[in-house]
């Protein structure tokens, strides 16, 4: 129930100025913080309305440290994640009790590890592995042989086919579909018809990874899809089959990524981008929101931005939007 | 089971013609009119197929007043609307019965008011407030402290996080998500991990409200995301935390918004349109499908439509489209 | 518990090289082929790896039958398509139990065919009709009325609203939400507020579709959105009310129709492609990813590729994007 300055100044290794036993009950933004509450400020100018609103306390960086603070003040070098890690302690979300809810369907052969919490109507087949401190929501459906790692929060409604295997720490959104089929398929010459081609491959989904609400992750054909380390994706992004996503990879809402591609580390993707099976987007490369890839293309370039369909390094691209305008406002002035 | 013309005629606050006592017993298109159907009709030319269908009674405009029927006419002055009003009261569709399923489990805190319908295996968390005449589809997770209005209809396995506040006569689609996370990072410039910004804002939904199926709305991080009275979403929209949409505005099928995006009221947006962080779109602006909006612009113009990446007003944005096909035509009969 | 090649050659009708005896027990690709498995090759240049690999046996093309093999061959004319079937015959998927689990709720009046599998905390409404074989996965909502016909796979946590009649052999992967109301209002002239347009239609879907991950299908409004035989639906999309989609027409993912759509049979679009209402692909038409076609429009030619918004013949916006491209690179050696 709240902590106080010095205790948060503390387990951030951070150091504050003034009073370190003011009491902190949660965190806010600055415009509605209220007793109590924690907030924190990046840059100079943020600093004087952080003081003025009702907030106990502010995280700021050194810039502020020479200041007689109003307020008592915690000294970071990154404020904006001190914060985050602040938020954990003071506003720790919901406590799962751990245990099975009785309406859940568990397989006597599944392993649930000490301080599993398993909610209502969830289903949960055989085989199934299950780390400590994991929390599965209500409704959400496991299929058989599935493995998922400690510490995990998967929320309701989810669906992970066999075949899938999760780290540690990994949230999965609600509604995320993990593991499903592949879309590939051979069509008979003689018939025109369409038959599945095997889609009986893993995912393997690996530590501290979020999986937006509504998102699909197919798993590989034959072989597998992989999701590194630190991949971030957000709502109703579809992975097709066979893709392998680098550590630290983050890829913005409604993204699509067919199958076989290849996506490097540190790679960030906007939202609604667009890419064609067997693309490889080399590491630290940025794609714009919308951009599309052609199949086999390859992107490269640390810390390079591209846009538009076809991608191409966003300077480029910007010249010949600009190249157009001028033309269509010239011609609009001459006989067309 | 049915009811006449006259009373139809009566409950729209509208005339007729011919003969009132004609029993109605549902409704349908012209094509497909059997005995007992309302129709519907426009504009003149679509009155003779419809006078000639198998429907018992057509609704019609002014236009087609001074004919000497040979069906019973219902005169409105919005055909269109008065057929949709119509249709409520002569195909309801299903009514659900008061009560909580057997296999539903609800938390015994929760306060379900007079006439909530809950489906089975629906699960309804601690704190819980449901207005009368809601109905709450079977396999649908309801979070802690969640509030929601009267008479709304939420689907099947649907799923809504803490911090939703659901106004009356709100229609959720299956698979919906609401007041899940939002997607907000702190990088460690030290590590280049990312950890969670907190998201533990609210998500406030105004009355007469309709999400699409599969849709994702994602709660504040600190603060609120806002879905206006009347605001209509199709399927697989989603909006990003901290988003204020207006009233009345409408969002057609895959559309994105990242976060941080004011919508002003009546603002119409068509499919897959893509919406940069903390960009404005003013009242009453169109924007056609795939349009894409930078972060941080504002589009603005009541009835004003726009199109493209980046979004243009669609008169020059064609003009561009042509002079490049122009073009594209020329240098192709010259040596490339 | 396997099979030998002279049982799989016969059941795929192709004739074999080498030793028929060998016993295969599962499918895999090359380069994680291990003893057992069965692999195929379609072209000269696999050939070797394949028989370097650890698989028991190999699928080959007519091009492979001179040789005097290291392991058994399989020599089918088409042996992509061939390997597809032998997947099924040695790695056929899970075998679904018969019956009805006991955490299931289906209504007295459900009509249940010999052979049906209902998971856990699956809801089946009242008049619903399922077919032999059928699997319906736990989790999954049917709503009343809905009729499925025989061997169709119905994956968890699916919503089927009433109104819904699916063929045989159908796949719906989970998530998936069929026969939703579709997206269409009536704005009232003298208040501006939007009102349900009747959306009472039905929704059909041929015999051997498959439809992918989170995907939505409205209902018709009035009338009907069908699906014909063959389609193959990939995760994702979006396919709005009275939709028309010919036989044997593949969707690729989080594409979007709007409503009242006419695709013809044959015809292919790729992901994230847009089409706006009343718009007609015809036969065999092919169009690339992130295309867009306006409302009302009609692409045409059978094996044509279109592409862009709006979509063109993909010749002509190449030499588009080709002029463009030249244009701001000479623009930006001379004075802008």
């Amino acid at each position: 129930m709240g902590s106080t300055v010095r205790a948060v100044s503390e387990s951030l290794q951070a150091r504050f100025l003034g009073d370190g036993e003011v009491v902190l009950s949660g965190i806010s933004g600055i415009r509605n913080a209220k007793s109590g509450d924690l907030v924190f400020v990046e840059d100079e100018k943020s600093l004087a309305p952080a003081l003025a609103s009702g907030a106990a306390a502010v995280i700021a960086g050194a810039f502020a440290a020479e200041k007689s603070p109003a307020k008592p003040l915690i000294i970071a070098t990154q404020p904006r994640l001190a914060f985050a890690r602040a938020a954990k302690l003071l506003s720790p979300g919901r406590d799962h009790r751990p245990g099975v809810h009785p309406t859940a369907v568990v397989h006597t052969s599944a392993r649930l590890s000490p301080g599993v919490a398993i909610e209502a109507c969830a289903v949960i087949g055989e085989g199934v592995v299950i780390g400590p401190g994991t929390w599965i929501g209500s409704g959400t459906a496991i299929a058989d042989g599935v493995s998922i790692g400690r510490d995990c929060r998967v929320h309701a409604n989810v669906t992970i086919y066999s075949g899938a295997q999760i780290g540690d720490r990994v949230v999965v959104h609600a509604g995320a579909v993990l593991a499903s089929d592949g879309f590939g398929y051979v069509q008979d010459k003689t018939t025109g018809r369409r038959e599945q081609f095997p889609q009986i491959g893993r995912l393997e989904i690996g530590d501290d990874v979020e999986i937006g609400a509504n998102s699909t992750i197919d798993r590989g054909a034959l072989e597998v899809t992989s999701i590194g380390r630190g991949v971030k994706i957000d709502n109703l992004v579809h992975i097709g089959h066979n893709c392998q996503i680098g550590e630290d990879v983050v890829i913005a809402a409604q993204t699509g990524l067919s199958g076989s591609i290849v996506i490097e580390k540190n790679v960030v993707l906007g939202g609604q981008v667009g890419i064609g099976e067997h693309a490889r987007i080399e590491e630290g490369v940025m794609l714009g929101g919308q951009g599309g890839v052609l199949p086999n293309k390859v992107l490269r370039g640390q810390g390079v931005a591209f846009w538009g369909t076809p991608a191409q390094p966003v300077r480029e691209y910007l010249k010949q939007l600009a190249v157009l305008t001028r033309l269509a406002k010239r011609k609009g002035k001459a006989v067309l």
